[in-house]
């Protein structure tokens, strides 16, 4: 999916949802248990839920590769599952040297057809550039990253440049705001405004609303651009509203809630 | 497999190589093809010759991932046929928020039985403590690495400190070498020497030789403590020696070379 497919997307619906598919089986509804594919399962009736109002679906790997290759057949049935116009998102922060991130590219982009993956810049241009080699499918670099041991690393300072700058500033020597966008965490409004600045056209993927404490209202206000710019992901706020039978409508429900609020900004 | 016992492996071996699968159905000779399963055919042939020769068996997750549900029963495979007595290493440079991270570590850790997992340290210190907590199991974490890119954001510094630097100085509050290794590229051996400075005890997994260009002897010389301190590991110069019907004997050469060499060292 292109970026004018993407942002006539976010303005047909008046939303920049995503919804992520943290799917664990140990906090789905023990009902779906007796299914032959709970994950499957539990996923489907989360689309069916939630696909009208959301543009974007994240589907975080490691909870799907923790299962063994069953996993993976679960993965590929919810992919296949996703309707087409929904923007999908690997989400496995993955880069290692230009063969071995070639691989990966294969992986989420031909095995699966997933149109993004996010991408852990540490090893630099070789782990990146394979994943730019596919017309309408995207790298999402991480930059800022929405959890505590963000500060660890990401905000060392060389030359007044912070190194989630330098990823930023760097990454548009590889590729545009046609195939690479940002993960930008929720958590941190004030520094997403400054790589806005950075990145005035780009797309950003902003995970920490909900669970993570992070506000939508401040994340839109420091990060908005004309195309909306941004995808706001919630995964357990959504996904695990509610344990009961009803976990799908529950879902619908706190997602309405943030598309509702998402509304008032178009 | 604890530190003891890899030590143990290494003295009475006189060597300390890894060898890398990284086991690609379009490299492997055409003849496994004809096998239900090729890449564990391959693999099966490569371990059964050069297990007595190297220490531990580097597998590096893309090139299994990118097969589906089949590559990782391929996986699974090569994970129990190796003996015992030798380290397994998941290349997978994973890492993620705390949640997701402690996914990846019951993957390669239960779900597989990996002894130890690339970790990629961008996110800092909730996206690795999950895996620090697994008795015998080890969290091997990207320092310096031995491609091209690696030169983009691991030499950026603060206050004379390199980020690959900090990375390293860090994670010992987090872990000890006991539970912690880095990866530290061939292709840098005066960078080597400065962080075995750092972690005098702890060990690195050195990729870079053969197909990459690193020198041995120049490794050695910077990085080798009391107890070696060292997985040396090859991937494709070992694996891919020849594509003929004897291309486990021509590894076993190539291995041979590489430990004939290291025996000097004891």
């Amino acid at each position: 999916m292109n970026r004018t497919e993407l942002v006539k997307e976010i303005f047909s619906k008046k939303s920049f949802l995503s919804v992520g598919l943290d799917t664990d089986i140990n906090k789905i509804p023990k009902f779906l248990l007796d299914f032959e594919d709970p994950i499957f399962e539990f996923n489907k009736r989360i689309i069916d839920a939630t696909h009208d109002l959301c543009v974007a679906y994240k589907i975080n790997i490691a909870f799907y590769e923790c299962l063994g290759s069953k996993g993976w057949e679960s993965l590929q049935k919810t992919l296949n599952y996703i309707p087409d116009n929904l923007f999908t998102i690997a989400d496995a922060k993955r880069g290692d040297i230009g063969n071995t991130s070639a691989m990966y590219a294969q992986t989420f982009f031909q095995t699966y057809s997933f149109d993004s993956i996010t991408i852990n810049p540490y090893m630099g241009v070789d782990s990146v550039m394979p994943f730019l080699e596919f017309p309408g499918k995207w790298a999402i670099l991480l930059a800022l990253t929405s959890n505590k041991g963000s500060r660890d690393f990401q905000h060392i300072q060389e030359n007044n440049e912070k190194l989630y700058e330098l990823v930023v500033r760097k990454s548009f020597d590889w590729g545009n705001e046609d195939n690479i966008m940002f993960v930008t965490g929720a958590t941190q409004p004030q520094e997403l405004g400054g790589i806005r600045k950075l990145a005035p056209r780009s797309f950003f993927l902003v995970p920490g609303v909900g669970a993570q404490g992070g506000d939508l209202d401040a994340v839109v206000k420091a990060g908005r651009n004309e195309e909306v710019g941004l995808l706001v992901n919630s995964s357990r706020g959504i996904i695990y509203a509610s344990a009961d039978e009803s976990f799908d409508k529950a879902a619908r429900k706190e997602a309405q809630k943030l598309t509702d609020q998402m509304g008032e900004y178009f």
